[in-house]
């Protein structure tokens, strides 16, 4: 058993990684401790779709109320040039998400840059509220962060940012008998659903395993499914053109603290024209939210 | 012009420094962002003295309490024999210094971790109120650690951890006429005082300079005065041996943000039985406080 409560592991961790830029994780910190409430998520460096082709991180990103902060060092304001493109950039996160941007000026006094900090406390305070009068607000647990939590929860949504640490904790999402995704010494690459046996869980890596890669797109709206084999590549895609599977995936990559996590980023539909003209499985997102049990896509 | 407000970017830059351990890192954001008053000074790594011979480390110091905090990591409490040996160094500290030690435990939940550090924040703005109801409290001010300010005030003292960043701050401290400390293109070590020509304003550095070598005691209870040519430095010691000179001591070192500062760290006085025996000069440390005018050892 860790000696340790993992809600502060884990936003310890989050501040270290974030104080590699002095001015953002004097904000980031204060942020977090003047909430002042471990229920409140915060996720360092969000990545976000501006428009089409293109993605900017944000530094911090707090999920529940679909807020992200933007820490400008003073050398951000040097021209005029670079104050427009921001303004741009910051305009098209907000459109293409929905969600709100908000920036703190590291220009200030320090009075000042703590009374901007503290107002934006207010205000995710304010939405927190809001959402719980809803009967809407999820608190974050990251001790929950488990199958069990988001099997209750029955929704998932990859603006949540739900990260799962293991297979077995996937499989508890969906009700799959960990038996299945064995085989022999191996692990299968994904499981079907017990009630759907056309949708396939899946959980592929950033890493090659067995000669299998997983190209995705940057924003996850494409992940390519291919062997260094070409036979085999050729052997799987001549299994799966034609089989009109739906996947549930969750992508295994490092997260910000280096730690290995499966990332729910969508619901995903081959791409046929695509995987026909070029021999090879393509699929594409086709919605970032699901119901679980019945299966749905939201 | 430097577009950023000093105090925030020096405790920026602590929290940025602090924050390599993570859980130390938590804390000492929180113990900053909870007392939330740029007057207080806050003070990364703070040598300590436990005994004669043996020194600590603390995790944060506030110099204007005389408060010290020690982040203890759960691997802190492995077992008895580390938990008593850290009881001992720990009132050692308190014995030796008259400085109080508060802990965190990072074992508890984050909850609980939160609630120590606020009451520890509740008592250190109750030590300010108290400071300031006796007209005692010194505000913090980055900006204000000038030599101007503690001509002003009149008393230096280690314990308040006095930093200066260039020799001509240092001669503003004693009203000492700048062109004192030209020597052609070069500059003197030190410069003797106005009203007192048997007390010298030593600045010395812990890098060899033309030869001089400053070695000080890790706890600066000593510094040695000499040059690698062994002929200038017996010359040296002949001038200085039955000077009966008395010296104000700034040392210059690069601080733990890596910048170079003038640390007041005592007033010195010849160790004469070991200066003779070793035909090399030995300054030991008199006092760590003292008036600035009229000069008086404190």
């Amino acid at each position: 058993m860790n000696n340790f409560d993992s809600t502060f592991d884990y936003i310890a961790r989050v501040l270290q990684k974030t104080a590699r830029k002095a001015y953002e994780g004097y904000v980031i910190s204060r942020l977090w401790h003047k909430i002042n409430d471990p229920t409140v998520k915060l996720v360092p460096q969000q990545y976000v779709n501006r428009a089409s082709n293109l993605y900017a991180l944000t530094d911090v990103y707090f999920p529940q109320f679909k807020i992200h902060i933007e820490v400008n060092e003073p050398a951000h304001y040097k021209n005029n040039a670079s104050i427009q493109k921001d303004r741009k950039r910051k305009a098209q996160i907000e459109k293409n998400t929905g969600h709100r941007v908000l920036e703190i000026d590291c220009r200030k006094k320090i009075e000042l840059i703590n009374g901007d900090i503290d107002r934006i406390v207010n205000f995710i305070l304010e939405q927190k509220r809001e959402l719980i009068l809803k009967n809407q607000f999820i608190p974050w647990d990251e001790k929950e962060n488990t199958g069990l939590f988001w099997r209750r929860k029955n929704t998932l949504d990859v603006d949540n940012d739900i990260s799962l640490s293991t297979i077995e904790e996937i499989c508890k999402v969906f009700n799959i008998n960990p038996s299945k995704i064995k085989r022999g010494f191996q692990r299968t690459g994904g499981a079907i659903l017990p009630a759907n046996s056309d949708i396939l869980v899946w959980w592929p890596a950033e890493k090659t395993r067995n000669g299998w890669t997983n190209c995705e797109k940057f924003d996850f709206s494409e992940i390519e499914e291919k062997n260094s084999d070409r036979v085999k590549s050729l052997e799987h895609y001549e299994e799966y053109i034609n089989l009109n599977q739906r996947r549930i995936v969750f992508f295994k990559h490092k997260d910000i603290l280096g730690i290995d996590k499966y990332k729910f980023v969508g619901i995903y539909v081959l791409n046929e024209s695509k995987s026909r003209r070029r021999k090879s499985l393509y699929w594409k997102r086709k919605s970032k939210k699901m119901q679980i049990n019945p299966f749905l896509i939201l």
